[in-house]
């Protein structure tokens, strides 16, 4: 059996981190990558990740899809350009339209029925029509707030209210990050940030929530979310951000949604600067009531940037496998680590 | 659609537990009950689990698989009578051989390639002459540490070792549990209860250790158990095991992996009674060295009979949505709690 061969279009963090990850696989090659960022195109891929390619032929970094995918016989492309539906929507159907699967890091796209329920919809028929799948995954969505707390309720004869935190560190990130949570900005900025939208905060609540409850069968009524500013009590400084005493070191995003009138699911996700200048343990919280009560904690939290990059890569052979159409991560087997030849997961 | 039907085979702890708790899901109903145990054959089912039936009609439970196959169209039969594939084959073979699909409670039908791969190779082959499916599940082996750590490793771009322990309370327990976990013992007959296989320990380690190193990849080429005494220094005393200071308070059973000449996967499970009496926690533990490290703790650990009863349920739809033959809980989707209508999460 030949390699399995991936895209990759979208080389930021994301894109290239799978790329590290993937040539050191067995049984899979990376048969094009495309790239908008001009300092990047044009150059070999193997150079830009700083992997020396013993043997391998250059994949010159393109900024044009189409000639990609007219010129190589993929399997599957990795999408790591957008956060929202909308924005990876034509993208998305490009790809299954030339008959590639997909697997997309938009965050809306972990649950694309949440919030963007034609699209979805649109995406299945596009998907089927054209016999491959579409995936939306992550760490979160796709992992921690929702897959895993589903995972620990199949162990449960009742489900009554389900509890869940991802306390993490912003600390390694870069300039668009400090951005989008506020970093750095006084208290008055960051609320009218909020308001306006500067301050977007987590993308994603909607869709763990929505998969959480579709998933154990609870119908949401109502999902209401709060942001609001995680002050400092001391000065806080990375490469990408400063914040002086009184400043936003994050953002304390949460997350409720309303079952039978009551608020059932609850979840936080405060997201900060250097978390242990003021003695906070970063980490991962999961707590069930019900038949049993369950309580989990993963410390420190699983990180966002190598999590989601390794669950896109861990899913490839079950895109492959999976029935067409627009899949969720409820619908295919539990992402693993491949520590031996991706081709032996594929189904003959 | 009609209910989903379920045939309950086995009623002692686990098939009865399960009765109760199908009988409070919608969507689906138990058709038939089979068991051996004199004191319970010919009695309504809703009588030995004293839940009273309203509007219900009676299911007797009857000592004859024959005559319950015939009269009912069952979607599937939940096996809640053996520990070993060998003793579970007979009856999981006359089942598929019926059309019907199977949940088997058996420790090693988990993994059944482990230990028994001619049996299921051949129950893979009888299963889809069928057109149904056979799984294997439990709360362990099944999840705790075999499914569980492979979801945290779909997180890793790469693992180099693996440690669980799931440390747990027998207390709940009753006879047979203590004799095969050499409860009450001096420790000389522990030892050569060990010997001699009077003490049984854990069924499952080399089960949970296949899944995981198959689930990943990893060629595994030996697996060293032990087993052996967990010594009391007080006085503990349960309804059914008194066990005196410098005797024998439970088992710790320990399983070691190798891979590639190297110990990379290491599980322990204490097993005692009365674990609090030293002041020690129970929990369950997954420690992954890689890319990124984790380190998860569910603290208490998740019961053992509620967690075995749960995953049997909860894995239905999924099992009559499978593809025919011999499946693991690598195959399918992750289990979940069911709140909704089974029936909404069947495919069509």
């Amino acid at each position: 059996m030949e390699n399995i061969k991936v895209i990759i279009w979208g080389f930021g963090a994301m894109g290239s981190g799978m790329a590290k990850m993937l040539v050191n696989k067995k049984g899979v090659e990376i048969v094009g990558v495309c790239d908008k960022a001009e300092h990047r195109v044009g150059k070999d891929m193997y150079e830009v990740i700083g992997v020396k390619s013993e043997g391998d032929k250059p994949v010159i970094i393109k900024d044009n899809i189409e000639e990609i995918v007219k010129n190589t016989k993929a399997d599957v492309a990795l999408l790591a350009t957008d956060s929202f539906t909308r924005g990876a929507f034509d993208k998305i159907k490009f790809i299954l339209e030339n008959k590639i699967n997909v697997i997309s890091t938009a965050e809306e796209m972990a649950y694309p029925e949440a919030q963007e329920p034609e699209l979805a919809k649109e995406l299945d028929r596009i998907a089927k029509e054209n016999g491959v799948t579409v995936l939306g995954t992550g760490i979160n969505p796709g992992f921690v707030l929702d897959l895993l707390i589903l995972a620990l309720t199949g162990t449960c004869e009742n489900v009554e209210h389900i509890k869940a935190a991802r306390v993490n560190d912003l600390s390694p990130f870069g300039h668009a990050v400090m951005v989008e949570q506020g970093v750095g900005l006084t208290v008055k900025d960051f609320e009218e940030g909020v308001k306006n939208g500067k301050v977007a905060g987590h993308v994603g609540f909607p869709e763990s929530i929505r998969m959480v409850a579709d998933g154990i069968g609870w119908e949401v009524e109502k999902i209401d979310q709060t942001r609001e500013a995680i002050v400092s009590n001391v000065y806080r400084e990375t490469p990408y951000a400063k914040v002086e005493p009184g400043n936003v070191a994050g953002c304390r995003q949460c997350g409720y949604a309303y079952v039978d009138g009551e608020m059932k699911i609850e979840m936080e996700h405060p997201q900060q600067i250097l978390p242990e200048k003021e003695n906070l343990e970063t980490g991962d919280y999961i707590w069930i009531k019900g038949t049993p009560n369950i309580s989990m904690e993963i410390k420190p939290e699983i990180p966002g940037g190598i999590g989601t990059i390794s669950m896109c890569v861990n899913m490839i052979p079950h895109v492959i496998n999976a029935r067409p159409g627009l899949k969720t991560m409820l619908d295919l087997p539990v992402p693993r680590a491949i520590m031996g030849d991706m081709r032996d997961i594929i189904e003959r």
